[in-house]
Parts: C-alpha cells; structure tokens; sequence
C-alpha cells in the first residue's frame, strides 16, 4: 500500500511532541513524512528538516507557504501533522483544511473559543479530515473499556472517577524550559493552565469510555505556584448524561505523579479501572464476582482491544503504540476519503470531540470565577 | 500492669463491630471484658453475654442498669465500649460519663447533632475520657504520615484527595442483612448514609494526617440505589485551613471496591499515599527524587510509626492492630487519668473530632441540597 | 467458654518471638497465660514474669520446676508454649508431654535430629498434643490455596516456586542484636541457618498447600557474610511426590526483602501466586481466563479460607491474625482432647512436620557437601 | 543522515517476529526495508513482499538468491535482518556475512552447537557487524540496572535470581499453532526447547546486568506435556563469576504467566528488581535504607537509562522500544563500520553472546541428563 505523504507544523528542534508524532507516524508505515514548516524561525525551520532528511526544497519557513506550495505539487502531501503551541493550531489548520488537506492536530483543539469556532466551521466545510490526537483512546485496554461499557457489562455508569496527576510544575520553571514556558502562558497555551494541558484528556477519556457527555461542572480550580498565570490544580464535581455523576482532578503540582492519567467507572452490574503508567492492564470487577485482571491480548481482551494491538500478552506496548493507533486509524479514514469512500471515524476523535473539550475548558473556568458554580457545558 | 476493667453495650451475636473491639481490647492484653449489655432484647443480651463468658449477674438487659449497678460495685467496670447503631451512642455515653466511667465509643459520634452537642455537654462535664473510635488513625503509617507532614518534610499542604469506596450496597441489601438494615435506616444511622458511615472516617483521615480542619465543602449525594432513603455516594469538594484544596469521593455502590480508603497528600516539597487495603505501606516522594517505598518497621519508618507497631518489618499488621493501636492509646490515658495524672490524649479521637464529623455530615447534606453550594463547617 | 491454663518457656524481655505468641493466644480469648519459665536466667525470667503480671509464685526459674510444680496444681497449665532457641526446645517439650500438658512449639522442631527424633517419641508417647507454630500456614488465602489445590482446581501440580528472602543478615550483626547472635550460631539454632530459620518455613508451605512431600532435593547453600558459621542464601532444586518439581531459595543476604515469603504453584489447569507481605490477596488463573485477584473474604473466598477469618474483606488481617489461627486450632483441638474427644488436627502442624522439617535440613546441608548431588529426604 | 537499506529473511505472513522486527526497524527512523526473502515457500514470499510494499524485483525467492543479487546492485542493502527459525539463522547469517552485508540476526543463535561454531567463524572473518536481538538488553531500565551495578551501587554481587515464565505450552498446541509448532520442535528450534526459546534470554539478561559469566550450571529439565519433545520447564543452580550464585528457571507451562522475565539481583550492598512485563520500572534497595520506584526518565534515572529513552517519566515505552533500541544501537555502528570507524559495540549483543547462549543451552541439557550434575560452560 502506498505510504501517506505527510507534513508537519512545529516540532523543530527540542519540542517534545513533535516527535513522538514522528515516532506514532512510524510504527505502522503508513507514513512518509516529506515536508515540514517545523520552526516559525526560519532558520531553525531549516535546520530542523534538515535534521529529519527532508528535502531542502520542502523544509519551508512557514505554514502559509508550505501550505500553498504543497497543494501545488502534484506529489504533495496528503496529510498533515500539526503540533505547534495551541495559539497555533487554528491558523495552520484552516490552511491546509481549505486546500483539502487532511489535518492530525495536537490537543487542545486551539488556545481560544473564538478560534475554536473558526476551525469548526472550516473543518466543517473541508472535504479533509481534521483528526484530533486525544492519543490516549488509542490505548487497546481503554478501546477495550469502551467496548465494555457499550455492551452493557457494567450496566447502567453511576459514578465516573477520572484524575490527571504531575508535578513538573510543582516549583516556578525557569525560562530554559520551552515546555513549561509556553503551557503557563496564556497567550500560547490559552487561559486554561493543568485543565487545558491535561483536564481536557482526562475530560475526553472519560467521555470516551462511557459514551456520556459532561452535561455540566462545578470547578474549583488554583493556581498555587506564586506568579503562575494559569490554574495548576483543578477539583471538579461532574453531572454526566444519564445521571452519572463524577469527580475530574488534574494537577500539575502533585509530587510523586509523573503522568498518572486514570480513570474508574461504576455501573449497577460491575466496575472498571485504568492507569495510564499501567496501560497494558484493565481491572474489572463484576459485582458480586472475583476482581480480574484483564491484559492486553490476554485471555480476557476483546476484539476492540486486539484490533489495535501489535504484540501478545506480556510484552508491554506502551504511549507510542497507543498514540500509533490514532495515526494508523486516520491512515485508514484518509485512504477511505481519498478512494471516494466513507471514512470509519467512530472511534476517531475529530473536530466535536475539540469543541467539547474547549467548552469544558471555558465552562471549568467560569465556574471556578464564581465560585463553583454549576456551569452547563 | 493491673487490666482494665472493661463493660460493653451493643456488640451481641452477629453484630460486625463489637467483635472488632473486643479483639482490639484484648490485642495487648489491657482489658479484661468483665461486664455487657450486648443487645436491646434482653434474651439475647443474656445469651450474647455467655457465649463471652461473662458472668451471668453483669450481663445486664439494658444500659441503664448496667451503668447503675456497675457504678456501685468496687469491682465494677472502669471503661465501657459502646458499638451500638449510631442513634443509640449518646445516651448511653452519657450515663456512663456521668458516673465518672471512660467511654470508648464507636463512630460517627451520634445520628443527629442534638444528640452530638448533649454528649459533648456530658464529656466536658466528665471527669472520664470519651474516646471515639476513629480506628484508622491507629495505623502505624498513618502515625507517620501525619509526623511527616507536622515536621515540615511536604512543605506546605496545597492538595489533598481523599477517597474511601465499598460495593457492598451497590444492590438493594435483603432484610435479612443486619448491617445494611440499620445503616441505610435514617433513624438509627442519621441523616447521613455513606457520608455518615464512611465520608465522616475519610473526613478525619485527611484531617488527622495533614492537622488542617476542613473550612467549607461543596457536595454532591447521590442515592443511586431505587427506595434507599440515605446517600450511596457522595462526590465533594474540600477548602481547608491554609489554602490547601482537596476531593473527598465516598461511595458505596463502587463494585471491585472493597474497603477502600484512600489518602494522598501533596505540599511543596514532597507527596504522601497510603491505602488502608495495603497499610503497611506508605508511598513518600521528595519533589525532584525517587518515589520511596516507606515500610513499618522497615528502614524508612520513624519513631512516631514504630511507637506503634508490634511485629518487624515485612510481618504485616492490619485492621485490628490497627484499631489495637487505639485501645492502647485509651489505656495508657484511662490509667493516667485514673492514677490522677494528665492522659495524653493528643494523638487520640475524642469529643471534638466527634462533634468536627457530626458537622462534615451536616454541611454535606446542606450543601448538596443547595446544590453543591460551598457551606462552612 | 472456660480459657485454657497456659504457660510459656522462653519469651522473656527482648524476644521477638515470645510476644508474637502470647499475643497470637491473646485474640481469639481462648487462653490465659498463668505461669511461666520465661528466662533461662532466674532474676530476667521473674522480672519478666512481673512484667506480664503473673503470679510470682507461677513466674519459675526453670522449666523442669514448672513442669513439675503446675503438674501438680489443681488448676496447673493445661498448655505450654515453648519459644526458646531451637536448641532448647526438645528438653522442655518432653518434660511437658511426659506430664500430659499439651505443648505449642516454635519451629524449627530442634537443633538436632537426634533431639528430633527423642521428642517424636516423647510425642507419640503422650496422650498430649504437639503442636508446630509453622504459623504461615494459618493464613485464610493459604487454607484457601490448599482447598483448591486438594480440590483439584488447578489439576495435577507440575511446578513449585517457593522462596523465602529476608536482608537483615546482608552485613554481620553486632553481638548486641540478640535475635542475630542467637540464629547464626550452630549450638543454639542448629547446623542450618537461613535454611532452618527460613527455609523449614518455605518447605512446609509449599508441601502445606500442594498436599506434596519432597522426595529429593539438590541443594547449594552459601554463606556469604565472613565469618559466618551457617549459611545465609540456599538454591535447593526439589523433586516432589507426582513428578512435580520446584525451586526453593532462601536467603537472608537479600537487601530490599524484609520477609518475603513467597509461592507459586502451577498445575495442568491453573496457577496461584501468594506472598506473605500482602496476605490477603490470591492470584488465581484458570488457564485460558483471565487472572483472577481473590480476596480474603472476598467473593472469591472459599470456605476453608472464610473459617478462619474474622474481618469482612477489605479490612487486612496480618501475621498476627494469621499466628492466631495456629493457636485457635490448638484451642479447639485441645479442648476435644480434654474432653474425651477425637481432635481434629488435619490443619494443625505436630510431629511430623516438624520432623520432615529437620530432614529437609539435613538433606540440604548433606547435599549442598556433596556439591548438590540428589539427596531423599 | 540517510537511511540504512535494510534486507530481512523470514518474516512472511502470520510470522510473529519478523512483524517486530519490522516495528523496531521503523520507529527511530533509520532503516529503509527494500528487499526479502521473507519466505522459504516463494509464492508465499511474493505475497508477503507485495504486502510490505516491496519492489517485487527485490522480493526473492531464496536468501542465496537475494545475497547474490544485492551484494551486486550498486543500491544493494547494507544489512539484512534475519528472522527465520532457529535451524535457518546459520545459513543466511554466513551467505550475507561473507558478501560483507551487516547480519542482524534473531536469538537463540542456532539450532545446534556445530552451526554455531561455523557462523561465529564467518563473523570473525567478516568485516560485517553481527547482531544478536537479545531485545531486552535494550530496555533503559536495564541499562540502567548493568550500570548500577558496574558503577558499584550494589557492591559485590552475591545472589541472582532469574526466572522467564509462560504458559502459551500448558497444553498441547494444534498443529495449526504455526509458533508452537516449530517452537516444539527440535530439527527447526534445536535440541533445547524453553531453554533455548526463554531461558537463553534469562541467561543473557542475568549475564549483561552483573557483568558476570556463568561458570557452571545444574539443570533439571522437564517436559511436562505429553508428546512434547523438547524442555518446557527447567530449574537451574547457576555458579557465576566471582563466587555469585543463582537460580534460573524457565517454564512454557505457568498458567497466569504471559511473559514474565524477571531479574532480582542482590549485592553486599543494595538490590534491584526489574520484571519486563513493567518495564518502565525498576526497584532499588540500598541496603539500610527505603526501597525506592526508579522511573525510566524520572528523578532517579541514571544516563545509561535515559540515553535509550524516547518519551518523558509516565509516558511508558514497552516492548517494541526496548528492542528498537538494539535496532538503533546497530543503526550507530552499521553507520561507523561503514564510514571506516570503529563501532562502539560494548552494548551490542553480539557472536560472543550468541556462543555464551549456546553453551549455556548445551551445558543445560547434558546436565539434566546426567541428573543435574554441575556441567562449566
């Protein structure tokens, strides 16, 4: 099968995530990637592609010029990565969705509403795909999870338990670090601090698993490192759809968690837990019964989870295979839209899924501003 | 060391607590279980009272003529227990107290606040020691726990999360189950279902480990069970003393949760986690080091956990040396106060962490049926 | 129910064991402790005897005196526990059961195998019990593994994986630690060391719950720490009854393992894994299912495990409780057998472990001198 | 930098391990796979190279053809991946060794000693690199643990405890288990079966941590299934360098065990614990002190560790990252032999492991029969 021609928005020199969109586009092979606008520095743009082995001619200074360049090209990208602070994911994205290029964007959706809106409305309006890499519903053991949920195996959710734990924000970074520098500051990052960078993962995998909405929050967040402009905490009581009702903490000033994403749900007939450092295993409880451990292409996986995994039990995948299984799934969705087919983006997050995480973001922090107050989403 | 000699009320056949403290009064040998009024059917007082051996002239019908006649005998008891359901610990407390016999009494203090001041008027007027069962600040890790954060090694307290979750109300319990017939029966459990049983214990955990008293809560009960008449879960936001900020999840209707108490602590400079299932264990982590693995008895305990424990490292102790640890602690006040010394009482629950518990569970109810609205406690 | 009038030898000021036992007879009531010969030095044995508040008339200077004088007491002992150094256990043993009181003996059975054998005939000789403190097997998930095991759940037993490690022998022991100085010595603990302090625990166990002897084993011991007189680390091949076949290892040179006790069993249809810091939990697979955590009182408990438990699920027992079952078994046991009755002692460990315990010893040392050449024990 | 033009042998459909290969090839970028003889049936080896997306001039029919045919284009591949079973490693390794291509080649080396011999003298008569994937030398927690331990921080090493168990062979497979099947017998994986498939692996891992050989072993082999004819469990005594002594066991049939390789190294002064079903982890004890959770890529990671290290703490890598990691290494030293420098191979598993593998399975078997003698390696 012919590999996906691929470009790339940010993820120069240093950035963290954008090569583990390099490594997730890898894995399965799907992937060539053959142009990047990887800096807003031109030079280090350069520098950076050069790094990577692209083409000179294809390691561009910028998003617009790489944009127009490439869909001019008969063998120009199909596809393309974004993974630039969230203030720069609206601008990139609308680019290349009117040209018809299928966008894989980091999360949060955008660093602002209003930019959110904008990118809904092109995203609506393009033939493209927007794909949206809330990697962690890429994890076998959380399809699995799903799955559960779906079929009724745990009946009717009654109590959602989601948290997001770090602590490299625990003390004021210094200037040196690029990650911390831009995820505290509004103006790249968005107002949203802990709940923007990481709440809206935990909101989305809680979401994704049960299949309910957030139907409204009472939020109260802070903000303890002294000169922090953005929240580094966040306790949030949740109403879900169908009466479940839940808890979302994420923080990240919690030392002794280093990325301790997890999430339990309870129904009337059984109970499920994951963490996200554990993520080949999922705990499942049918009430009444002995707690089993289920692992991934073990005796107890299902379908959902073997259809995304690519070794047998006991021999750990881990964040790269379960960030490849967004990128393998959009491989599919591309290859589908571009034979003129429909795309399968069930399980794909995409565009909704962005909004519904901005609104969370919006509604957390109006919340918290009075009070904790129900805030509907 | 002469024992003491101890009386109970409540605790006859079939009855879960009574059995706890008579193994915990007999762990180290302190007390000697001389006198009872083990049920409010005189029938089964008497027989509860053989099947223990007690002679048959102190094995009484009622509390009251118990309190009566072993006030008058020279041998008569010095220390009564009382594990009645919760609507039935203040008045016999009282009548104990009043005639000048220590009370170790089971929690929460009583069903209703009336009854909590009424007691509080009668220990402050008592020369005996009221002593409330809040067994899990027994444990040793967790007497380290709260030394640890009183010496300054977490910094400054910013976020607390406690959590404590059963399953085993996650259906509608049968009459025939003794247990959950009273505790989810509002006249002789309170207003309060696992807010009252279990939220008060998380409650008083959070408290004990970290020395900060809850200032306002914002809460949201759920009764998830069909007909129950009490709450089942309970999801609430926590503002305590110094600005720390915290989650406290109880829930009995969490299948795969058995008895789940839950207890994370993070300050500026280091994180704490401990789990009643395993409480040998304490998980302690200096922000920027290894995350250690702190063990009673093992390298990393300090005086506070080894004043406290029994066996060596790796020897495990649990929930009855746990509760032991109270009793103990009981013991060495009730002789010093009885020897005309002053009890050290610090480190034991009494009347004020009583009467803190009776307004967690208060400002719990008015909170959520204010909608989760912040209320003072 | 009347207690049980027992005595005890050893157990003075500063022993471990000692207090491990007394309060293993203290929990379930069944027993007073009325006299004792708790030093071989007559001031440490009455000092100590004042200490535990017995009658100084019962506080002896010798257990040949106490033997004799309680013998002839009307309401004289009618249990002794002996918890001197292995190599005094033999001596008091006989004079006990030559005088018809039931004895609790700690482990290992003696020092040598010529006292071993002398007190095999003392036992079988006496109308008295002889009971083997081998407390680990009073573990509710270990009766429970046994019962499944005998039961056939796992199918015929194809493999063994039992270890016992410990680190507190990892450097030499100052001559003050009194537990050090005692088990390192030849005349006092016996030939063996950690195979006859540790490893007689960890053979037991593993022929406990399969319901497998050992008929031959292949054994290298070491001894590490210079100057050591008694191994500290032994790697024992084992041939067991049926073709199953296993590895014992113990060591006390192991830093990072304060008593970890340890099985594993596999048979034609299912494995268990079980260790004695987290007693409470049993992992069971049923091949071609998903592991299975079983709790102790859980809902995968069985009965053999639910007969000697005495919390709900959730609320840990420890090595106190589990030692306690040891002495509630003796308890019923010698009451049948004061009463005229058949004792029912299938679960209790007499005679002959202790006996299979000291060949396992012999055959290990007499093995590991012929550079692990087969020996049947 | 350019990529490395990359041949594989074996790997065809429904191959397991050529699959990985494959995946760990791609993830760092540095191999381009443009020609196989991917397997022995042509057709199939048509069909599977069609499937990769191969130039179906470059898709052979045999590994003789593909080394002759490469070695000749002037864009002919640079190394060649050998995936084949175990009795079809020797042949190709020395056709392309020979023609100067680089071999890396899976584990163990060979079916029997003599082939052994032949490659391990085309290897050094080559200028050509040869790479053994003893993958989990690759994991970055156990890098981490061989420079601890070279480094000291554990001291002299005294106990090994090594152990690699399954339970893929507790019963008899179909003949439609293409893995089993060849896995099971001896003409295609050599006389040793979990010996030679899992055990060389634990041998090779306990060796590469502590540095230390195996001088001589004493095995009991078992076969435990009928019909089988090869080893599928055996426990092994292991003498070691420098007076370490250990335990390796492996099995195919622990019901409960997907993949567990676990090392427990223990030294005068500290101990370590790594298992490769938790790969991120590693536990640390340095003796008198707190066990400590060293992270891959957290506070307690050495440079060793992170060097191997894509993503940060909590991101966990598994399976395909630790064996891309061996990919990568031999990307670095392909890239330096070929630039006429020399490859830096110090933590390259190479022939001289390969030929340790062997003696170590050979030495296995003629122990077992001769009745677990001690048999040097």
């Amino acid at each position: 099968m012919a590999k996906i021609r691929l470009g790339m928005v940010g993820g120069g020199k240093d950035a963290f995530i954008g090569a583990v969109h390099r490594i997730a586009a890898r894995i399965d092979g799907d992937y060539d990637l053959v142009a990047g606008a990887l800096s807003s520095t031109p030079a280090r743009a350069r520098e950076s592609g050069a790094a990577l082995g692209l083409d000179p001619a294809r390691s561009y200074g910028s998003y617009e010029e790489m944009a127009e360049k490439e869909a001019a090209r008969p063998d120009g990208i199909r596809a393309v990565s974004i993974v630039t602070p969230n203030h720069m994911h609206a601008g990139p994205a609308i680019e290349f969705l009117k040209r018809g290029i299928h966008v894989i964007c980091d999360k949060p959706l955008t660093a602002t509403m209003e930019d959110a809106l904008a990118l809904e409305a092109a995203a609506k309006a393009s033939k493209a795909l927007f794909i949206l890499t809330h990697n962690y519903t890429g994890y076998p053991m959380i399809r699995q999870a799903r799955d559960m949920v779906a079929s009724g195996e745990l009946g009717k959710i009654r109590v959602v338990q989601v948290e997001y734990a770090q602590d490299w924000l625990t003390e004021e970074a210094g200037a040196d670090n690029k990650q911390a520098d831009w995820r505290t500051d509004p103006a790249r990052s968005g107002a949203g601090g802990a709940i923007g960078d990481i709440g809206t993962h935990a909101h989305n995998l809680a979401c994704f698993v049960t299949g309910l909405a957030v139907e409204s929050l009472a939020a109260d967040l802070q903000s303890f490192v002294p000169g922090r402009r953005v929240d580094d905490n966040a306790n949030i009581l949740l109403r879900m759809q169908g009466g479940a009702r839940g808890v979302l903490w994420c923080s990240q000033v919690a030392p002794g968690c280093e990325n301790a994403l997890r999430l339990r749900v309870f129904g009337e007939k059984g109970g499920l837990e994951w963490a996200q450092e554990d993520p080949n295993y999922l705990w499942f409880t049918p009430f009444g019964q002995a707690k089993r451990l289920l692992t991934r292409r073990g005796a107890g996986a299902n379908a959902a989870a073997n259809a995304v995994s690519r070794t047998p039990g006991g021999h750990p995948e881990g964040y790269l295979e379960g960030f490849a299984n967004i990128y393998a799934g959009a491989a599919r969705a591309i290859r589908a839209a571009d034979a003129g087919e429909t795309p399968d983006t069930a399980l794909l997050p995409g565009i909704s899924a962005g909004i519904d995480g901005m609104r969370f973001i919006t509604a957390a922090i109006r919340s918290s501003q009075e009070n904790a107050a129900w805030v509907a989403l």
